[in-house]
């Protein structure tokens, strides 16, 4: 028997949302390797094995689902949203870098997913329309103030800015600092979405001026995404449409 | 009947990329709309009316659909990849807000899909690992100069790069001009990725130094992602993979 591995996007919740390649190589793996909450995503059947572990130890996870493909499983890595975008892709390539030379032999493909961003768009309109950036807010891999720069050159080039991994419990302060960074470099008039578990039955989004922005909107299963200058809402009877239209207008606002 | 209007993604080309979701609303529905590679993609059947048109009638073809949508038609406009990235979900907002008030209160839905940025950087590797931004390369919408403005702010945030629409029959100089903005601010030792027809027949990937990129490597089709100052090569036997970690090191490069 031949091993392979897989790193897949299981996107952002919904079934519907999962794409028939990921669900063909669910059906053909020996392994399910990742974080509990996505493990658990994946119906048990007989000949898989469910191998869940806790958030912050990737790298080990990464190793230990190629150890078992260079041993002939055909292993799944699964991310929730798309495995590439701050998610566990780079973990295992992380991983394969510093393992053994002959993993490099190995039969390894990313297979793509819904992103938590494009998810939270769609549903909102198409805030993400135009040029924009995805940052990850958390400082456990880079400094604090590499975030800051960012943000700043993010807005002084008039992107959209999607943001990962706002806040969390071990992080509670930086999320305010954050927002005081956007205000002071966008406005308070700047429109953020706070799309909290988004395809999920738990979704909620919430639409503000950056000025009434408060840190307590976001959590863990929240994707916040901030606006351009050229970013607007439609208002219609339930909830308005919030998009950022293709055209740049130097103009405005 | 109750008319509504779908905007789908049709992921980058292979059908087993185009989510079930967007497969169930394809299913109900009584007409597509679309540029007429797209939507050749959809089966015809009995029943359903395809209204294919040209590039570059983005809002007409909008608005022909929020027309048929209020005639009470179950109307789907598609998209390759994403339609919340440089694709129809804008231009059905600029419909809609530019036209009669009574379509505001539309069903209308945008349903995601696999954008070429992800599938080609699936394909590659992880080389949008970590942070990074994605601009639309074409000034058709928007003055130039914004384009190489936010060139030199992403690459001062040290941002990986995707870039849209890089290259085309009207806009042959740009791209060049793209090249020499990047190498002078990145240095030509960066890595930049051309990935023409991601999950089709005809994909093709290319990885090389700034140093050594030349505009005729970019088309229509291809989606280029120029690496931040950690983005790296795994050699290995076949085509090396190309990815960000997620860790950013000051020090280095």
């Amino acid at each position: 028997m031949t091993g392979w591995i897989a790193i897949a996007g299981l996107g952002p919740g919904d079934e519907a949302l999962i794409t028939p390649e990921v669900t063909a190589a669910l059906a053909q793996a020996t392994d399910i390797v990742g974080y509990t909450p996505y493990v658990a995503r994946v119906a048990p059947r007989e000949g898989l094995t469910l191998h869940a572990s806790d958030n912050r130890v990737e790298l080990e996870r990464a190793a230990h689902a190629l150890a078992m493909a260079a041993a002939g499983q055909r292993v799944i890595v699964v991310s929730s949203g798309d495995p590439g975008v701050f998610a566990m892709a780079a973990a295992v390539f992380e991983a394969l870098e510093q393992g053994p030379t002959e993993w490099r032999d190995l039969d390894i493909r990313v297979l793509p997913g819904i992103t938590a961003m494009l998810a939270a768009s769609a549903r909102a309109g198409a805030p993400l329309g135009h040029d924009f950036c995805a940052i990850n807010l958390s400082d456990n891999l880079k400094p604090w103030g590499l975030i800051e720069r960012r943000l700043r050159l993010a807005a002084e080039a008039d992107f959209a800015m999607a943001f990962y991994n706002p806040r969390s419990k071990a992080r509670p302060k930086g999320f305010g600092r954050v927002l005081d960074i956007l205000r002071e470099a966008c406005g308070g008039e700047r429109l953020i979405l706070f799309a909290r578990a988004v395809c999920t039955p738990q979704e909620a989004l919430h639409i503000v001026p950056l000025r009434d922005a408060t840190p307590d909107m976001a959590d863990m299963r929240t994707m916040v995404i901030v606006g351009s200058s050229q970013t607007r809402l439609i208002d219609r009877s339930g909830t308005p449409i919030l998009y950022t239209p293709r055209r740049h207008d130097p103009a405005s606002p």
